[in-house]
């Protein structure tokens, strides 16, 4: 497959980017791998301790694709190595230490998983344990060399815990180094990453440098808050969509964002264009449009992205039949059924209404409802052995009946 | 042989320490040796890229020696696997990268000269490449989790570079914990090292402890400064004595350090003991005594302590001798004798003298020497094939006759 001309290539790569530094040497590669028909090496590295992707995750794999459907070759670089060694100071708590099975086996789901994105015929996937673990000690004082203490306590986290003394352990500084050494090993041109990584990626970069290699253009992708709004998207935060969750869960958590969360998801989770994005800024913007009916076209599109259309509107109708019963209060009476009575009667006895006129009156607005549905019959008679229902009046009062 | 009692070792080890870290514990362990009547294990650690022995390494030296001659077990670490590293970022110019015969041949050199103090018959000798060169990337990830960033720039030499913004490369910090672990493997219960060694000896004693080993208790010792009173005594200061040192060498040497370290010296180059010490302090301050003779008597010492009392009598001698010749300055002007002279004739015509008479009038005031020696003969003949002579008159004219 020829390339596409280095213009064109730019601008796919470049959309819904945070940073592309610096894109003059990208676009350098870009053209040197035109002119020798040599597709660049992609790296993303994953960590197999939290193989659970969700939709935070798609960000950086639809890049890691886009680079793909470009010709380019992607490789995936488990970093099992220090997944295998964990935290050995137990400080960090989110850093479980993996047997090689589970490594291995979590590295497995994560391909799996990131099958609905990514072309896995052609992805290449490798382990960083192949070369990290022949590293000596001497090897590693070499590495070490290559870095100052300075450089590396200006990460953004390092910098606060250092200022804060909250003790950083000397490991710590280790593990920016080894994720860049695969840079190194696999002479990656290009690596992608979350904002949160930029500082890794940089470290990739300098490192290959003093290994006498071409620098690798880094390129970073924003992060996605989980559906609370607030944290970046993750499991351990229980705000997170999974890629594998069910049309479902997948409808019914992302109606749960916050409405000014819409646009950002159609951009990230969604990947829309620029127009659809600017349509709905000014839907969103637009008094007489409910936004819970933009997310609802939302939630549509992201169930369709993963499954499609049929599923995400039968999605949709889940979602309301349990909305309706997710509406009602923890803590309505409950009225138990002796014999066959009307409704009239029973929402009298329960003083849900004052008289059997307000109800005629109610019923003639349709502002009672029987599990969801309008009920326009003033007669309408619950029998027993109907089960639990739910009666509606106004927007307020509720009665579960138990027939 | 039987342990001495406590109080009395202590006394011995104590001597001439800066400090005992901390004191109670080496109480605990001596006593826990006698009970067990089992020898510490002493450390000491060397560096076989600076073989150069000097009195300055005699402090450390020669408390090794004592607690081996108070029957424990000294171990002479050899840090042979950080030399053969060398400085991987070559801004360190006084760590030369060695191979591994140069490492082993430097340090057989260390023990050939440090056979003058120490017992080598009950010496070990270890290399630390021994178990270093066996560690791997897990290894060190696991021993730097130990270790917190803050506490190693705490130590002076990286708080001054940090803080001024001087770079320190990475690696850096893993050689303290380099040689800590050799304080793991060895099971040290007592490192010794000068004063500017106490921060990697603690980071040994913390190691030891994380490694759940008794920590080891660490004995600091006062830096020599070198004959010129300013810097610590080394060879690239080139104001070292080395224990090899010829007498004369050690003699005159000794003789050029200032009167204000001669108390010093007392106490580290000779280990003079505290009536000595005190003695000479009084004799210092009684300006009746030139400072200069108590330097004699201290570099005769000095000298005795390494060969013996006639050969520093013989140094002595020896020093006067080239003292003499020494006072001359090196642009003196060169009579060539191309017919025998007498000396006055000489002067005149060199200008040395402005008359005869003059001449006459210095002699008889003992004023021109021959070679050091008083002329006290106007008459004195300079023959052809008696070879350089130098001719003093005055305190500051001086000739060269070259016969």
């Amino acid at each position: 497959m020829p390339f596409l001309p280095v213009d064109d290539q730019l601008e796919i790569i470049s959309k819904g980017t945070e940073e592309v530094i610096p894109l003059q040497d990208l676009r350098h590669k870009l053209e040197f791998s035109i002119k020798k028909n040599k597709p660049l090496v992609i790296k993303l590295g994953c960590d197999p301790s939290r193989p659970d992707l969700h939709i935070g995750h798609s960000v950086v794999l639809q890049k890691l694709r886009d680079f793909q459907d470009l010709g380019h070759q992607a490789i995936l670089v488990i970093g099992d190595f220090t997944a295998m060694i964990g935290d050995p100071s137990e400080r960090n708590k989110t850093r479980p230490q993996l047997t090689l099975e589970e490594a291995k086996s979590n590295a497995e789901s994560y391909i799996e998983q990131s099958k609905v994105i990514l072309d896995v015929k052609t992805l290449k996937v490798l382990f960083n344990s192949t070369w990290l673990n022949k590293m000596n000690f001497s090897d590693v004082i070499k590495m070490s060399s290559k870095y100052t203490v300075a450089r590396m306590i200006e990460r953004d986290d390092f910098t606060k815990r250092f200022e804060s003394k909250i003790p950083i352990s000397m490991h710590e500084f280790l593990y920016p180094l080894a994720q860049a050494m695969d840079s190194v090993e696999i002479r990656s041109d290009v690596e992608l990453g979350g904002t949160d990584q930029k500082f890794n990626l940089l470290v990739g970069r300098d490192l290959q440098r003093e290994y006498d290699q071409e620098p690798q253009s880094i390129i970073t992708l924003p992060l996605l808050e989980g559906t609370d709004g607030i944290e970046k998207m993750s499991k351990s935060y229980d705000n997170y969509i999974a890629l594998d969750d069910s049309p479902e869960d997948m409808y019914g958590k992302l109606m749960s964002i916050k409405d000014s969360m819409i646009c950002k998801y159609y951009k990230l989770a969604v990947f829309a264009d620029k127009e659809k994005v600017l349509s709905v800024e000014n839907q969103l913007k637009d008094t007489s449009i409910n936004p819970r009916d933009i997310k609802r076209d939302l939630a549509k599109d992201l169930v369709a992205r993963y499954y499609d259309k049929d599923i995400a509107l039968k999605a949709e109708q889940a979602f309301d039949q349990i909305f309706v019963k997710k509406s009602i209060p923890d803590d309505i009476s409950v009225f138990i059924l002796e014999e066959d009575s009307t409704i009239l009667e029973i929402l009298m006895s329960e003083s849900l209404i004052e008289s059997k006129a307000e109800g005629k009156r109610l019923i003639g607005q349709n502002a009672i409802k029987i599990d969801g549905e309008v009920c326009s019959d003033p007669g309408h008679i619950f029998s027993k052995g109907s089960g639990d229902l739910i009666v509606k009046v106004g927007k307020r009062r509720f009665l579960k009946i138990s027939g």
